[in-house]
């Protein structure tokens, strides 16, 4: 389905108006798409240095810097995580995996270290840093595309949080939030860019409006069925009977996730645990 | 000071074998600077189109999209806003202000919509929105930035949750994460990019280690010294005495922040209450 190849979101949207701005940046950005297949070909050192340049570059809150990256390329430590991961195999073909942690562990020993109390457990410090883990990440992401190179965010290194801070040997303080697949793509392994929910969806003018909502959801759902999006990858749900392609679009799709959490987070262990585990490691969420 | 105006973080850590690369995305991420006054110029529409395009092509966990924008112009609400977000008056120069917001509310709507029940009520439904908001965040702050614009991410509107849902008319399940300050800098403002902690404190290989920390720390603390970050910007501790220049760097900043949270989120309300007005407003934390 060639057709369906669409180079940057503007393409898919029609938006021409953005043809004058000629920014590379602007089309690496608006033509992500995650990569989940890689050949064996590695990564030269200095775009490695670059990625990383680039994460440490990310805006941080206070400048407090509440992250870690954990720069995996062993074999070894790639099966194990992408084990842990929901067995995904694009992490044991990945040259290189980065993982991001929230981190504050660092504060709380440079508060003691200058002779202070650490006061900083907090829900609103546990949400600090992991946007900082998360803003790190976005960079990294952006500087791979922008170098030619594939890549994608793993959310499911939270399944397994325990096995994952034993095999980086993770501080209390310091937990996995998001990895970072990089390498040079398998040929053949790209669909084109994801359509998104419409703009008029998920932006809002002057304050939240549904205005625009169902027509929208509407709208999208037809175009992702007539992608053929959901293919062989339907949400089962026991006791509903199958519904027919033309229902069956990111609305049912994203319902059945909702209501069966664990087909977002695939360890069972992760939804019911992901609290008690961090606050067992140093997290707090008062 | 102006041998302390680095145009790319490349420069600054005296790195040299990223030249060859000659990547303008790499440049844009690695001089990543945060602008706090704006000019009355405001910015083309197909910018701001461009921006939100940016920010709509991020990375979102499963598709889920989970993530609201709110473009705010009107000058009577960034003045509001201002005030609730610390009263930071580049909020009220900025032509334009985003407000990036966690959204579930679209999630529980659909999952309904389509006759099941939202189980999505837990931590990581919470952590997963608020990531999705932060990466939108982040493309939008990096496409401004290759506009030429200057920006600034505001994590101070969290400071203020409950006017800032009545003034965006936020329904339960959407809560607004952090702003986006955009706009045409005021001549003069750039200090150049700021020192990051070295590349040995936060970037680790193969697994967590602390072997480089003093190190790093000292050298940190060093540098932030001589660029005179803080003349003028230290927290105060009651009974503390004053420390001198030298040893007031990073590590002293951080660790005053960290004992006295109030500096980092300026409003006692949001520390304390975070977690309950979250939990009253839609959001769980199971």
């Amino acid at each position: 389905m060639s057709n369906n190849i669409f180079r940057k979101r503007q393409e898919l949207e029609g938006i021409t108006s953005l043809d004058d701005l000629k920014s590379e940046t602007i089309d690496v950005l608006t033509s992500h798409e995650s990569i989940r297949a890689f050949n064996s070909k590695t990564i030269p050192g200095d775009y490695l240095e670059a990625i990383i340049t680039s994460a440490r570059s990310a805006p941080t809150s206070s400048n407090l810097q509440a992250y870690s990256i954990i720069v995996v390329s062993s074999q070894e430590k790639k099966d194990s995580l992408a084990t842990y991961s929901g067995d995904q195999n694009f992490i044991r073909e990945a040259p290189v995996f980065l993982v991001f942690c929230a981190d504050i562990h660092r504060l709380k020993y440079v508060t003691n270290r200058q002779g202070y109390q650490f006061e900083g457990d907090s829900l609103e410090m546990f949400l600090l840093a992991s946007m900082d883990a998360t803003l790190t990440m976005q960079n990294a992401l952006v500087a791979s595309e922008a170098l030619g190179l594939g890549a994608v965010p793993v959310g499911s290194i939270r399944n397994e949080p325990i096995k994952v801070i034993e095999e980086l040997n993770l501080p209390k303080g310091v937990y996995a939030l998001v990895g970072l697949a990089i390498g040079y793509e398998k040929e053949g392994v790209r669909r084109g860019i994801k359509p998104r929910l419409p703009q008029k969806v998920t932006v809002h003018q002057e304050g939240y409006s549904t205005e625009h909502l169902e027509e929208g959801l509407k709208g999208y759902d037809r175009q992702m069925v007539a992608r053929r999006t959901y293919e062989g990858r339907r949400v089962s749900i026991a006791g509903e009977p199958e519904r027919d392609g033309l229902e069956y679009g990111w609305c049912e799709h994203t319902a059945r996730r909702c209501t069966r959490p664990e087909t977002i987070a695939a360890s069972a262990s992760l939804r019911e645990n992901l609290r008690a585990i961090l606050e067992s490691h140093g997290f707090s969420f008062k």
